[in-house]
């Protein structure tokens, strides 16, 4: 059997922050399964069947990978970002678990991308260049109580934040909700960055002090990064620079 | 003045794991700035200068960048992995802040690479898929205390995590206290995974369960990653696959 599946990350939308290890996997692939817009970011070609899906189906996407793979075909599944990061990677090792007991003697490789908040990280300086956590704000498949336990935990930690699907539009009170408990947690000068579309034409980096960000501030395209108590920024002719030094004073 | 500061992420170690916006940096630079290994990575053509530099002089190597880019040179520093986690982009950042006030107008970018624990994370499956933190265990620039203190929040958070810098020559008891203060507040069953060198040849992966996990099994060259209480192992005819759900039950 020659079959496999390949998740790779297309990183956050630019093509040049594609690795090549992931183009050639696309350039090999027999057929390419994802969420539409990921898929609409591969060129099409003879011989590369395109599979797109819609949002919120992942394991059955990845059950489809899988049996397409069985009868032998290379599949390339496509998150954008890093696929183990909030993506597809978790979604196919779940369908493995519990589905057939041939899928877990597959060819299955993860081929990691440019996460979105390491890509808004660099356009605003280093502001997670010290210890930072990664938290997914959606309570599609998690409890709430989940995501406010942890926030307030990376919070008396003192970790750099930084947060994927800030607000969804079924649940969009959410992120105010996450404001309230950092202005609970944290001092009002804390920076925050509300990074949109990082790499892509419709890109907006923003830079805002705790006492002033608000909800609207950002959408399902934006990551959040909120500084430690020890990040600084740098004011410039241009954009300021954000980040995090490396040392923390005894 | 067309100077400018490149701070470039080289990822784990594979040359297929450079992005091209990376690649395409380097091409044009004049100067190349690093830590010797990193710099060795470059391959040497006409009118590219490569300064090497040893390990814990990161300020001054910044200067010298920033410095030569005063004086309108095309200057890359490079980094292994993504030049924002634990590397060279906050040392830039800290060099500008404190520097000639003209340096703050400078050309500065940083381009994200590949991160060593996404790397892992993809050689192993997904054990981050989930909510996470990224914890740096060297304590020369910052109190043993804070590295404790945030060791427990991560854990009674229950959130995955990954360590940089598990192991130094100069303080090797440290990642020991690390493992007791994981069997203080995780169960013994915790998964554990020790991925030293991904992407190069010497690469090694290990998974182990927090009871049978020892100090020796970190060195320098290794990340350590921790699964969330919910992390699973997928059991097969060769190494295992190590994932974390995507849903939390209530």
């Amino acid at each position: 059997m020659t079959g496999r599946v390949t998740i790779a990350g297309l990183g956050p939308g630019a093509d040049d922050l594609v690795t090549p290890e992931v183009q050639q996997a696309i350039d090999e692939a027999t057929d390419v399964v994802g969420y539409i817009p990921y898929v609409r970011r591969i060129a099409p070609r003879e011989g590369l069947t395109l599979h797109e899906s819609d949002n919120r189906v992942e394991l059955d996407r990845a059950q489809h990978a899988l049996r397409m793979a069985s009868d032998g075909r290379r599949v390339v599944v496509v998150s954008s970002g890093d696929p183990g990061v909030f993506a597809m990677a978790s979604a196919v090792f779940e369908a493995v678990e519990h589905g057939e007991p041939m899928w877990r003697d597959l060819d299955i490789r993860v081929l990691p991308g440019i996460t979105a908040m390491l890509a808004a990280a660099a356009r605003a300086g280093a502001p997670l260049g010290h210890d930072f956590c990664a938290i997914n704000l959606s309570d599609n498949l998690k409890p709430w109580d989940l995501i406010e336990k942890r926030l307030r935990f990376a919070a008396l930690g003192d970790f750099a934040m930084a947060f994927y699907n800030p607000r969804s539009k079924s649940r969009p009170e959410g992120f105010a909700r996450v404001l309230e408990i950092l202005e609970e947690t944290c001092e009002p000068r804390r920076l925050l960055i509300f990074a949109r579309a990082v790499s892509t034409p419709e890109e907006e980096i923003r830079v805002v002090r705790l006492r002033d960000a608000t909800p609207e501030m950002a959408d399902m395209r934006t990551v959040v990064l909120v500084g430690s108590s020890q990040t600084r920024m740098i004011l410039r002719q241009g954009a300021p620079f954000v980040y995090t030094p490396r040392s923390v004073p005894e």
